[in-house]
């Protein structure tokens, strides 16, 4: 088992953890880096820019450099668009792969943009497989990409991109991964699997705080970007360009959310990387996942397909569960979870990613146990509708 | 005068003052805001979000009831594209007056959006007139909306948006305003002068750190905005129906910069609003403008013209003034200057707006006395080219 070597400090100012997929619980580092105001124009931000960059290629290991990586302003999901926008032609046709929130989200963003594009809408969790990418991809010459959720976090699946992978290069197409929930902590080397761009934000596995997302893509894909673009603001070319030619972003930088940033990024290399961050997580899963399913709680999904980043639970079937009284409970003891994101069956997320380890994983499960007999609930078990939901994946 | 009670601290980390445009120097008390974590699910978070909104819309008086505010993440430039793309309608024509790098960031923000419009292109700094507006409109009864900037950041010039507003209503036609570097310090009110949106961002004149902008509009624009818009991530319509509904941003917000926003807001109203504001930046121009007079420096625009915002400064004719010196010679002395963009002469600009006051002021000019000193500079007197291109303005 890779080790890790974080030290973690509970909040200091006493709010609560953050048991969310992002926003996150953040370093106390991390936040005092916000204390200082920065020109964005001045040589320092120049520096601090191109440090953040050259640490986010060096995470993609053996082939980095034929990537290079564009910093862009807003949320994840302007990062997101700015790639679909960028890299997939007017003339070109995508293939969204999606089985949650955020794959219907990127199908969403092609719709506004008026690129073309087929979808394969699994539901809300079953995996796209390389088989359903094959079989579409023969079906339809006219589709150059493929749109995949590396863990579509709507549901915590940790979706098979590597048979997608290869499924799309068979035919001859190419791979944009939504890798915003799991990079970081998750390796995507090109080595391993191919793919023209990735997407990730500050406020996820590299436990940053939220203002910026960042594309990394092939140059040979940032080249041919150009003029592609919808979008002044999200053209990933042109942020490109101007950030390899003056050293600044386009536009104002979010300064103080750019330098936490750094700060947590050399926290993660000195924490021991990917694999150590992925270890931390995926020790923070099985504490926690360990711990509800001795209190009755039933995950969505079987451990073949959880995610070290976050987990569903089904809600209880017992009468005395509110799902909104219970996140008042958590939140007293200390911790914020996250609602679920499924059509059918009511559920719950708890995030494992953060500045979080297996003692507070401990406590999150006390604190559950606890919330539960509060509320009067003897059973955590589901309702028989969520554990028909769940038979669907085996079949 | 109106008086102001801004209690001024240097930067506690000893980082230099931006004299710059924003990102801006920052109090201590809106970089502390950032030391905490929040979930933006949360009750707490919404209640953030509703009171900057509420604080934002109150700095219109009367008649601000018809307006709605909608924060939006990115820099500014990504509000304004959200504006310009939600609000004039795909067969809508825009008439885009410009007099420096904002204007013209407009227009291609207009071109990349495939939507018509018109440009007059007055240059570095010459004002568009009310009297422009009529003749170009007059002749082009296609053109629906007028977009003009408040404040051109680029030369400091204070555009005559009253005038603009008045023949632009006269024949029909709405306006839209880039007000990013002036909002909070000059007065808009829609009593005063008629518009249906403005847009500025968080590290402008109400003194918080970059990451989000806001625009401001009219309810029956906003309703009427509904499919406008060429993006997902900048549809301002989409923003504003789910924040009404939810309480929440519709993406992950930049959670740290909008808790620093609303410190900041909070001090812009005990320090006296916008009146109190506009005053204190004011007295910096004026201070640091006789200061620099003094010492031989020709301003680029006649008092008529001169922000309280940014000042645009010719550079000295003198050979052994180098920018790049002179910018490390101020940087030395704690001041962060910033590079002029006029096309024609060579030019610095020194900004008025963030946490300073005239005793800062007066340290800035005896830097720039020092600086002349220290790099031979007898004489800060522009070239003849710089007198010459300054009375265009009286022609
Ligand atoms: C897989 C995935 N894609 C896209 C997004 C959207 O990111 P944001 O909320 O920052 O816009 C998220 C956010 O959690 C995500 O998990
Ligand atoms: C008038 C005006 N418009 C637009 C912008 C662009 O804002 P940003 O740099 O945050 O994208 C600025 C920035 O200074 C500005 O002054």
């Amino acid at each position: 088992m890779t080790s890790y070597n974080t030290v973690i400090e509970p909040p200091r100012l006493g709010e609560p953890y953050l048991l969310t997929p992002g926003p996150l619980t953040t370093s106390w580092a991390v936040k005092q880096a916000m204390l200082r105001d920065w020109g964005s124009w001045d040589d320092e931000f120049r520096a601090v820019t191109r440090e953040l960059r050259t640490r986010l290629l060096a995470m993609l290991g053996d082939g980095a450099e034929e990537f290079d990586c564009v910093p862009m302003q807003g949320s994840g999901s302007f990062s997101v668009e700015a790639m679909l926008g960028s890299f997939i032609p007017r003339d070109g046709k995508a293939l969204v792969l999606a089985n949650g929130a955020y794959g219907l989200r990127s199908a969403e963003t092609l719709r506004y943009l008026g690129r073309d594009f087929t979808l394969l809408d699994k539901g809300d969790y079953l995996p796209p497989r390389g088989d359903d990418v094959t079989r579409i991809l023969a079906d339809d010459p006219a589709i150059t990409h493929v749109i995949a959720i590396h863990c579509e976090t709507s549901s915590g699946i940790l979706n098979p991109v590597e048979e997608i992978s290869q499924a799309t290069y068979a035919a001859g197409r190419k791979l944009l991964i939504d890798s915003m929930s799991a990079f970081g902590a998750i390796d995507l080397k090109p080595s391993e699997i191919r793919y023209e761009a990735l997407v990730s934000s500050a406020n996820k596995c590299i436990e940053g705080v939220p203002g910026f997302g960042f594309i990394i893509a092939r140059k040979t894909e940032l080249e041919a970007a150009k003029g592609n673009s919808h979008s002044l603001s999200l053209d990933v070319h042109a942020q490109w360009t101007h950030m390899n030619k003056s050293g600044q972003w386009r536009f104002t930088p979010p300064t103080h959310a750019v330098v936490a940033f750094l700060e947590a990024l050399r926290a993660h290399q000195a924490d021991g990387g990917v694999a150590a961050r992925g270890a931390r997580y995926t020790r923070n899963r099985d504490v926690m996942v360990a711990g509800m399913r001795d209190l009755g709680f039933v995950t969505l999904l079987d451990n073949r397909w959880l995610s070290p980043i976050i987990v569903t639970f089904f809600c209880p079937a017992d009468g005395n569960f509110i799902f909104d009284r219970y996140y008042e409970l958590m939140k007293q003891k200390g911790f914020i979870i996250y609602p679920g994101k499924l059509t059918v069956v009511d559920s719950f997320r708890v995030g494992c990613i953060g500045q979080m380890d297996e003692t507070v994983m401990r406590q999150v499960v006390a604190a559950a146990k606890e919330s539960l007999a509060e509320m009067g609930v003897t059973d955590a078990a589901p309702p028989d509708a969520a554990l028909k939901e769940r038979a669907k994946l085996a079949a």
